[in-house]
């Protein structure tokens, strides 16, 4: 019974990730996506585009990092990946949240998903490098199908976009072949922010 | 290529979900939840109780399970369990939402997503009768977080509420002792509608 109040109660603190907004609008621009939408996307994409993957990999390793990979956001926040600035303090307050909220799991739970956490971040692994690939993929296609809503709201440019997600050739070439052309494409048709 | 225009065709369809809107509310009751939202929490709370399973199950099929399950959504709207007049046409919607949304992918995924599917739907495998139950717990303990808010709103008392949960038994005994005594406990927190 102990074991069941810590891991619902678990449950219930990372039911907040339902209210963490990222930058990015869903495929059809009428909302901003939340970290927990965002999650499902990412499991339904590496589920459906795993036989992409450069190296052979688990699938059912990576459903469960996209499941946990924002949890630590709960506590943490939202950071946007173009934002230099907030990513350098951005580590040191994932793992303090991380310690927060695996914390909360029974000691073999909190080891499992914490050392889960811990290697899709690390991204060296070839689920993590996948597991990647994945979540960039994601932010790309969403942005692409709502016409660069987040990109140019948020002042981000072509060279930004092509150096942060060429990053995908890690995890999958043909993935990278296919999201490097439609953003080449999206130059054309004004997808990103031309100022600054 | 093709396969891949296949594959993210399907995903900008998938993104749907996010707008398909759930009679629950989340844990907070500051908003109702989303199928997206409500899909990642399903397959978050298939991964940490997953011990408490009757049957020895393959987690990975429960997450790829709650990943797909309401993605026929997008097409057939959400139906509230405890409406009984809704739940009589949703099985014909569902399932040509079904052939239209599974139809999209490339034709061994199609096969295979929809069989992950239809078994989840028939409810009689070891995985599905655990999912059903997380399904159902899902929305439980949302509903407790959130002083029965949806079950007010749509006037659904403890008997129905007792009577549609106690399946939770088929897949997790466990389980549905601990969600059983939330759902007693709430008669005296007023969880329920009183009237009718």
């Amino acid at each position: 019974m102990d074991r069941l109040q810590h891991q619902f109660e678990f449950l219930l603190q990372a039911d907040k990730l339902k209210t963490v907004i990222r930058r990015n609008y869903i495929s059809d621009g009428s909302k901003r996506e939340n970290d927990a939408e965002h999650s499902w996307f990412f499991a339904l994409a590496a589920l459906v585009l795993a036989e992409h993957a450069n190296a052979t990999i688990d699938v059912s390793k990576v459903l469960a990092m996209a499941v946990l990979h924002d949890i630590v956001e709960v506590y943490a926040g939202d950071t946007f990946i173009y934002d230099e600035k907030a990513k350098e303090s951005q580590e040191a307050k994932e793992k303090e949240a991380a310690d927060k909220i695996f914390g909360i799991l029974p000691e073999d739970q909190r080891s499992e998903f914490r050392s889960l956490w811990d290697e899709f971040e690390a991204g060296t692994s070839p689920e993590a490098r996948y597991a990647k690939a994945i979540d960039r993929i994601s932010a790309v296609i969403l942005n692409h199908a709502s016409g660069g809503k987040a990109w140019r709201e948020n002042n981000v440019g072509y060279a930004q976009v092509y150096a942060i997600n060429q990053k995908i050739n890690d995890g999958s070439t043909a993935l990278w072949n296919y999201i490097g052309s439609l953003i080449d494409e999206g130059r054309k048709t004004g997808l990103f922010f031309e100022g600054g």
